[in-house]
């Protein structure tokens, strides 16, 4: 068949479609992204350490994660396997939890203020004082003031008026602020408490409101003396749940997709034991006496691999030492007792009192902050995965850390393909924290956003660049929504109008020269969005050509109602709608236009599309009622016309929609929504009864009108005549008087008294009939000249 | 900072990613499929003859496109711009509209029964008979029968009842049972119009019975003798308009989506116009004496072309030259007269009395069939396309000669690129047609089948096979269905149980083997799925890795609830939940997994708790404003009383549910759904500043009426007091007269005249000023009363 089949050439296209590129950090440059085997992407991203609750800075990096997920999936068309792990075993958690723990423990042990407690918090106060704070003043400041306490917390309750002073004094300690306010909540809750021991008060409340206001000097204080008691595991883990819940709750309200696949630490830890056995065995870490066990990175780093050899710090080798990032790394809760150099890092670290602990060869432990993401990913995704994500902030030391361990145990060079991290999040040009009080939780920015307006503001941000949230981002993300919104009311208006009614009123089906125009302006801006998104995922460019593609069509539509082409509208509007949607800016639903209306976290005023699809038709109808209301109301004399109309809306409008109207007494109908095909058959055989009433009345009618004309006909024949041939046989009688009641009878003889008194009767009841007939017809004549 | 990097390897595929291949009608072999700009996929769809209800074959090509165009747009991500016309000038609908035009006329002249009518009908029946029934019997058979017209009707209605004698005869014309009751019915028809005619009857349905059951023989002779009455173009695009609407419902119901642009030929004639003369223009037609336009084949084939040469029947060499299918693509109503070679086609009618004609420069006519397709692609997509496509039936000589046209008019050799044409459907092995009483409208179909499983048969078979609708099918379709729907309700059941309560009772965290498994298993449906739709769309292998999928899956779950790692069975059900709804199975509203429940074509009566909920705050609305309406309708002068309870609807009762009524000029308010917060804002605002203008203008009021006051309060002493004391100084004068005027000064000497004058003058002003104030006084008096 193909040999005689005529000349055909394959398409060279005059632009070719472009293919996605993607900024690597391994590479620190843009490059192609081919994933390792077919349509697959294996992809691992860094989760949160949950401990406390989730703020801005979160909301920047999984939401900006999920819109490179979305994109992934949802626009090239990628099966993603996206794994995220919860960080629930970490020195933040233990100290957190334990805490908790022991403030509590203290509460149920004082449920009564008294002298004992006031004592310790006194105490905890004073060390807080001189372990937080004093330590980080200048000491020839304080040999200067009075060595009695009191004395040099009042010298520094005066300092702090100082802004330069405090300046230096934040660079000192950025907690500085922190400690201080710290002390003085305790300090005034510490004077009611005494003043309430004074005056013998009893309230059940005292004990917990000052061991509350003072629960970070307690805990100081506490945790020395009693963390050995604290050894249940699920203290720790319960803590760590209620955060995590808290980070899920908030994801859900920033509409992040959960990840494909979400892991724990507790329940790895047989699992890292054995990958850290591995690591050992192939001589990239080594266990200290003290149970500890660490990377050995001079082992690892240039040692040589099948492919090539081994590297340490390939994403950031510029902050390789950096001591104060390799610190944070291992936590506060670290000893470093077996570490034989400063570059390698604890896989395994030995528990101490108060701290959770799981068995393993080296004793009871727990494991390094990194290991946990090199096993679970291993484990879920294999030797290799496609892409890796995370935030900046997680470069170094973790990723490195990561790759360094990972690459040590699978004897590999590549472990990740492409790894990918967001940027960091600035406030009016500042690093968020708490001492700057510019600390935005995600729960307090969603009480003044809507997630949708998150979601934009990061959108017009490149993912990987730092993002300034900032007044004139803020005016930016409002003025593209209600550029966006606007759009979509007047189009969603106009297609709902066509749809039910396409007369030329409402639009046209002409495709001219503007049509064309406005067609080759979509493909430009269809072409424009894919090439941003394959630059590495440029979305403030993409979402700049659907902005653009908005103005052109504006000022399509400014051409009329009546000269604008639906279709084209509906495909311009449409294709907007599924790219929005696809970013996972659409709310509600999905439907043909529109991404819905913001909402708040919680819900809020939506006008979905399912709703809309519902309701449409419902509306139209109480629309056309109240157009033809208003027509009539400015006519004259309304009364009838109005009550047809509503009952036009009740028996035949509504009806068909499924819904019924009952008229009640009180002149307020009741609504029902029944079955239309229910309401019809009631509505036909309401009807039909009425039909078959009206036929009976009118068969009645005639019946007794038939009855009344027999009667009445009786009355035809005269009086005079009726004892007369042809009324009488021939020769009955042969004399009559002048009213015609016979005299003689047929043989010339003369009736009897008590026949004539007879036939005088028949013609007085005859004379009557025939009155009733005659008036009967001259009533008739009169109707018939009528 | 590049140089620096560590060393990097680019991924190297163990499985690439499958390209998409089609099979190409123009190489008769698949082909990679490469689209000419980029993402975007021109692609134009034949769309439908409107002059009949549309039936199975027309749902296997348009939904079978669906799900192509689907696949395109959804799995592939192109972005498509679709275009279909309506093909609404035909000789089949100028056919049927002239018939039932003429039989509706006639109905109107014969409003009772009548000799003429029935002898009319009588004779329209003998012409049918001999026309459409003898003529193709065997003349030796007739010949030995009477010639009576009677008695051969006999004969031949014995003889249908011999099943090879009657298969002999659907040989010869396949409609040969279609004519016989058409003839058996107008036969009973006239037997019972004759008996009411000697009876005496005069039944007013008796005339128009009697058409109806002989519209087929009576259209013969009236079409014969009055077409020429026939020319209002009207009439042609009423029947095409009735029939286009029901196609598009038939659609709707088929949940196929609409192309993106629209077309009909009625809209497009003077375009078509100018293409035919650009087709003369290049040399490639001719016009005859008798007005139509024919395609110059012989001066086509062959011709060279800047690239190559032009070829005709590219897509079917092997049907050239076949006279029944030229002829039918010609139409019933065309004259040869000019024609020159038999391969020429049509490209311009001239058309007789009884057929809609618009001006050209070959005189009155209208199009081709062909032409049409090239006109409208070439208008709306440009010099070529990327795809092009139609049922199977069209491939000779409709596309055949809509390529060489288009190709004539643009001297290229490839206006279309990927030629996909779907294949046909049987019934039970056989050719739908309505003389085997197989044939079957969607609408017939859809009282049995909901639109999914119609859908699933289709995608149970490769797009562009012949699809036979037979018991074995149906039976598969329904398994395949109940397996799905299995899969869904137990995977939703255990989903929404850990998602209420993750606890240990209702799955696991695990990830362990079986779950490893279970994702290697979906990676590997996944590819087939792909790898299934990029070799030319093989949907029956795509469909068929689901299916395997969801029995290995269910094998999974067989090892219990509190043993399945909900996350896995979520990734699994999920994909598959969203490849069925790129299949257009789905159901309802989207949702995390599953594909809704089936529905029938019209939705059913769904009264769900939701729509409920959704519509009852607008019913009440819609209800509260008919019962005042009703309320006032029934009381006195209701005129501004209307317009206030419709402004009210609008203004207070609309807004709180997000409906914006616009009025409009016409008196058609525009409906929109929108934030009532917006709204709210909206009327809020008109309120204030209607209020502060009111504010205004009172004020302006007030002051008014206190420079009023001022005024009259000048007035408020009496002319008589005006010249005494304390009014003047003690002493000024010393007499007065009656009126109060001065006469003598305060020395006792007279006034001078002057002087008196000028009192007399003040005195008579006063008096004006103090009749005011007094009338004032009565008038706030009789108010204060009131």
């Amino acid at each position: 068949m193909t040999s005689n089949a005529a000349k055909w050439f394959p398409p060279a296209p005059t632009t070719p479609k472009p293919t996605l590129k993607v900024y690597n950090s391994l590479t620190r440059q843009k490059e192609e992204f081919i994933p390792a085997a077919g349509n697959l992407v294996k992809w691992y991203n860094c989760g949160p350490t949950v401990y406390d609750a989730s703020h801005m800075g979160h909301a920047r990096n999984y939401v900006t994660q999920d819109i490179l997920r979305r994109i992934m999936e949802d626009y090239f068309g990628y099966d993603v396997h996206l794994v995220m792990n919860i960080t629930d075993i970490d020195d933040k958690i233990i100290l957190r939890a334990r805490h908790q723990y022991l403030i509590d423990d203290l509460k149920k042990r004082n449920p009564l203020l008294n002298q004992e407690l006031i004592d310790m918090t006194q105490d905890s106060w004073e060390k807080y004082l001189k372990g937080k704070v004093l330590k980080s003043i200048p000491s020839a400041e304080l040999e200067a003031q009075s060595s009695h306490l009191a004395a040099q917390w009042q010298y520094v309750q005066a300092r702090v008026l100082d802004p330069s002073w405090l300046q230096e004094a934040l660079q000192r300690d950025e907690k500085f602020s922190m400690h201080i306010t710290t002390l003085e909540t305790s300090f005034s809750a510490l004077e009611v408490a005494r003043m309430q021991m004074n005056a013998g008060s009893s309230s059940e409340t005292a004990a917990a409101t000052l061991i509350d206001k003072s629960k970070d000097t307690l805990a100081l204080v506490l945790d020395e003396e009693l963390k050995h008691t604290v050894s249940d595991p699920a203290i720790f883990r319960s803590t760590a749940a209620f955060w995590e819940d808290s980070f899920m709750a908030d994801m859900a309200r920033l509409r992040v997709k959960p990840p494909t696949t979400l892991t724990r630490v507790t329940e790895y830890v047989p699992e890292i034991v054995t990958f850290i056995e591995k690591i050992i065995a192939n001589g990239f870490a080594y266990s200290g006496e003290d149970g500890n066990v660490w990377f050995d990175k001079a082992a690892f780093d240039g040692a040589p691999t099948q492919e090539w050899k081994h590297e340490y710090a390939k994403l950031a080798p510029w902050s390789r030492g950096n001591k104060a990032l390799l610190a944070e790394g291992e936590g506060a809760l670290t000893s470093y007792s077996s570490k034989r150099s400063p570059e390698d890092f604890a896989l395994w670290k030995a528990s101490k009192a108060g701290e959770p602990a799981w068995p393993s060869p080296w004793g009871q432990g727990r494991p390094g902050w990194h290991i946990e993401c090199s096993v679970m990913a291993t484990d879920i995704l294999g030797e290799s995965m496609d892409i890796h994500s995370g935030g900046i902030d997680l470069l170094f030391p973790h990723h490195d850390n990561e790759l360094a361990q990972s690459e040590a145990y699978h004897n590999n060079v590549q472990w990740v393909n492409y790894f990918l991290h967001t940027g960091h999040l600035h406030i009016a040009g500042l690093k968020m924290s708490k001492s700057l009080k510019n600390f935005i939780t995600i729960e307090e920015m969603l009480e003044t956003w809507t997630p949708r307006q998150v979601r934009l503001s990061f959108l017009l941000q490149l993912w990987n660049s730092r993002l300034d949230w900032n007044e004139s981002l803020q005016t930016e993300v409002k003025a593209r929504e209600t550029a966006l919104d606007n759009f979509f009311v007047q189009t969603k208006a106009l297609v709902s109008e066509w749809d039910a009614a396409p007369t030329p009123q409402n639009g046209t089906w002409k495709y001219g020269k503007d049509e064309k125009d406005l067609a080759a302006e979509l493909y430009r801006a269809q072409h424009t969005f894919r090439t941003a998104l394959c630059d590495s995922f440029n979305t403030p460019q993409a979402v700049q050509a659907l902005n653009d593609l908005v103005s052109y069509t504006n000022v399509y539509l400014k051409r009329g109602r009546s000269a604008t082409n639906i279709s084209s509208i509906r495909q311009v509007a449409g294709w907007i709608t599924k790219m929005l949607r696809m970013f996972g800016l659409g709310e509600g639903s999905p439907q043909e236009i529109g991404w819905g209306a913001s909402t708040s976290a919680s819900g809020g005023e939506d006008v979905s599309a399912d709703k809309e699809t519902v309701l449409m038709p419902y509306l139209r109808a109480l629309s056309t009622f109240r157009d033809e209301v208003r027509k009539k109301a400015m006519a004259k004399d309304p009364h009838s016309e109005f009550l047809e109309l509503t009952d036009r809306l009740r028996d035949e409008d509504l009806v068909p929609l499924g819904v019924a109207l009952d008229d009640q007494e009180d002149g307020k109908a009741l609504v029902k929504l029944m079955p239309p095909s229910v309401l019809i058959k009631a509505r036909d055989d309401k009807k039909a009864l009425l039909a078959a009433k009206a036929a009976q009345k009118a068969a009645q009618k005639a019946a007794a009108a038939q009855q009344q004309l027999a009667k009445l006909e009786k009355g035809k024949l005269s009086p005079e005549e009726m004892f007369k041939p042809p009324n009488v046989p021939e020769g009955t009688y042969s004399e009559w008087d002048a009213k015609g009641i016979p005299v003689l009878d047929g043989k010339g003889e003369e009736l009897s008294k008590g026949q004539s008194k007879k036939l005088a009767k028949a013609w007085e009841e005859q004379a009557k009939r025939h009155d009733a007939w005659l008036a009967h017809l001259s009533q008739r004549e009169g109707q018939s000249k009528e």
